[in-house]
C-alpha cells in the first residue's frame, strides 16, 4: 500500500465531520456529526471505566468506538427510531464496510472489520461497554438540552427509549438509575410519550 | 465521586464541540472544532501505526490524543502561528488543567494530567507519534482544501510551517516527504510565502 493511498484514507475520514446525526449539541440549535459523537464516546470510555462491571480492556473498547460509525461514510446515519430505515441498515453498512476495506492494506482492513463486527454483535465485555457509551451519550444530550431534544421532534415513546438505552444496563446500575430517573422526569414534563 | 459529578464531567466534554480551530473542513467554509480534530487524529493513530519508526504502544498514544486538547475547554484554542498568544499558552493551559482535575476523582485526575504532560513534553516514543498525528492532520486539511486554507489567511511562511510540522519527521520518512512535496507545490502556487 503506497503512502498516497494511506493518506487518501486519512483524508476520507474527513467525511465523518459532514454526517449529521439527530442529536443536537447541548445549548445550540445545530445537530452533532459523527466525528464529534465518536470523539465524545471514546473519551467517555476512558473516564468511565470504573462503571464497567466486569474487567475490560478499555483500549480495545476505545478502538471499537473510534471506528464503529465509519460505515456511515458510505451508508449514512440511520435514525435510531426510524423503523423502516433500520430494516436494511446492516446490509447497507455491510456493503459500506467492503468499500472501506478496499481502501486499506490487509492488516488495517482486517482490524477495521473485526472491530466493527465485534461492536455490532454486542457479545464481548468490551463490546457491551462500548455500546453502553454509544447509547449513553445521546440520552445525556437530550436530558441536558432540557427541552426533550430529539424525543419531542421524533414523537418518541418511553418504551422505545427503554429498548434503545438497554445496553446502559451493562454498566454499574447507578448509571441506568441516573438515566431512568431523568427519563421519568421528561415523561412528567411531556417531552416523552408514555403510552 | 458521585455518579452526578461524573456525568457532569461527561456533559462538560460537550464544550469541545464548540471550540473552533483555524483549520477548515475540506470542501466546506466552516472551521473544524476540537472534538472533530481530536477524533480525526486518534483514528489516524490507529491506522498509521506502520509508519511509527520505533515500537510504540498505540493505545497509549490514542489515549494521549483523546485528551490532549481538553485544557482548551477553559483556555481556548491558540492559533499555532500567533506568536503573542503562544507566549503564555502553557501557563493558561496549566490553570485549565487544575480546573479539570478538580472535577475528577483522583485516579482520573492523575490519568488526565499524566497523559497531557507526556503529550506536551514530546519525549517518549508514544508522545512523538501522537504529536506527529496532531501536526499531520491540519497540514493535510490545508493541502486537500486546494486553496492554501489557513496559510493564505494567516500569511504564513514556509519556515514557520517547517517548524510546525517538524514532529512529522518522527514517522517513517515517506510521510514527511509526501507533506514537504505538497508544501513546495503550495509555495509555487503562491499559497505559502517563501521568504
Amino acid at each position: 500500500m503506497s503512502i498516497e493511498k494511506d493518506i487518501e484514507f486519512i483524508v476520507l475520514l474527513e467525511e465523518m465531520k459532514k454526517i449529521y446525526r439527530r442529536t443536537k449539541i447541548i445549548g445550540e440549535s445545530r445537530r452533532e456529526n459523527d466525528a464529534e459523537h465518536t470523539w465524545h464516546i471514546a473519551t467517555m470510555a476512558l473516564f468511565l471505566e470504573k462503571y464497567a462491571v466486569k474487567k475490560i480492556d478499555v483500549n480495545y473498547s476505545i478502538q471499537m468506538l473510534l471506528v464503529h460509525d465509519l460505515v456511515e461514510i458510505y451508508a449514512g446515519d440511520t435514525f435510531a427510531y426510524d423503523v423502516k430505515a433500520n430494516e436494511d441498515k446492516f446490509s447497507r453498512e455491510k456493503k459500506a464496510m467492503e468499500k472501506l476495506k478496499s481502501l486499506l492494506d490487509d492488516e488495517n482492513a482486517k482490524k477495521l472489520e473485526t472491530l466493527w463486527l465485534e461492536f455490532e454483535d454486542m457479545e464481548t465485555e468490551e463490546s457491551k461497554y462500548s455500546n453502553a457509551m454509544d447509547r449513553l451519550q445521546p440520552v445525556l444530550s437530550n436530558i441536558f438540552t432540557k427541552n426533550g431534544g430529539t424525543w419531542v421532534e421524533g414523537k418518541v415513546t418511553l418504551s422505545q427509549i427503554e429498548k434503545r438505552v438497554a445496553p446502559i444496563k451493562y454498566l454499574d446500575p447507578r448509571v441506568y438509575e441516573f438515566v431512568y430517573t431523568k427519563l421519568l422526569e421528561n415523561v412528567k414534563q411531556g417531552y416523552i410519550i408514555n403510552e
